[in-house]
């Protein structure tokens, strides 16, 4: 299959959370124009998302809710699930390492780094919490493939330089300092401060 | 002036969060290319996001970075600030004060709500802890105009509820479930898990 488009995968990851919530409730058929409803897009849109990845409901029953969910599955999932490590075990690290805990994917947050003593050998919802300087050793050790980083921005560089080294496939970059990553690397960046600074504007000028 | 894109408005805060740095480090002007370098970015990029809000450097010397900052200022901030209530004082939503206590900005975040009793009537990095019920009074005492959601999922709907009532004018979502709000109210939604998938998606299929 061709790669997809950005946008199309944040929405595919959207749909299937829907159809988890879906199925839950009892619900095994779902119309393109439901899926819509709950995610506040246009039919068109998901219909255009789910023929990409070549499926096809009926125009009688709509979509099979499980038979999505697994579709999904196979394209955003890895089978063996996908290790995680989070770098920097500060307030916005333990944070991430809670959101994910106990929700329902494949992403398993294995592992968190700091160079902190006083968080070394500590236990963050289950996650244990090891120094900086291991990295290299542990991600192989763990088989870590991502790595989400949580850290002052004044580290994120070396941060992102180890992370490289350790031989990580994937970035998320929560810090305000943008990085440079080999194109071996993919790397995403989300700043909260950006994004309120976003919704501050457009609050102001009245989108 | 016109409305400007999403895009640009994100990277006129990451620009002005640059400016910031570089006249911290005692440079005085920059070039368009240096600025690029910085967020790993065109040149090309910066100088046309740069004249969309009709500011022009000169071939010598490039941009004065005091004038750059003070432009952007006047096009994101309110010149009195920006008031932010930070809905669920989970550890995400304490770590989105904390993120935010001390970053130098327009925005502050004053009130966080929440329903739990013990949580109520302490300080989050400095920031008062009000019992969810009072949003209404507590929006208009505080002048407050934009919110951030980080409340479980299953609270989400009666949130945005409550901040439209109260008569919030922006919202950015961090719960996974996707809101529904007027025209009236900007919305940005943002969810870590989908974020992570689509990492992972990337470097499983090689981007």
């Amino acid at each position: 299959m061709k790669l997809l488009p950005d946008k199309t995968v944040e929405r595919l990851s959207q749909y299937r959370r829907a159809m988890l919530k879906t199925l839950a409730s009892g619900k095994h058929h779902i119309y393109s124009h439901e899926i819509a409803n709950i995610l506040h897009i246009t039919p068109v849109q998901v219909r255009r998302d789910i023929m990409l990845i070549g499926y096809t409901g009926t125009l009688r029953h709509g979509y099979d809710v499980s038979e999505l969910i697994e579709i999904i599955g196979t394209i955003i999932d890895s089978e063996e699930g996908t290790r995680v490590a989070v770098v920097g075990a500060g307030s916005l690290g333990s944070a991430i390492i809670r959101y994910f805990n106990g929700k329902r994917t494949k992403l398993s947050i294995v592992a968190a780094f700091d160079v902190n003593p006083d968080k070394l050998n500590k236990l963050y919802a289950g996650v244990p919490c090891y120094p900086f300087e291991k990295i290299q050793e542990i991600v192989k050790q763990e088989n870590i493939q991502l790595a989400v980083i949580a850290t002052p921005a004044s580290e994120t560089a070396k941060v992102a330089e180890a992370l490289v080294n350790a031989g990580i496939k994937g970035i998320l970059n929560y810090t305000p300092s943008p990085i440079n990553v080999s194109s071996q690397v993919y790397l995403e960046e989300y700043d909260m401060v950006t994004s309120l600074e976003k919704v501050a504007y457009f609050a102001k000028h009245g989108k």
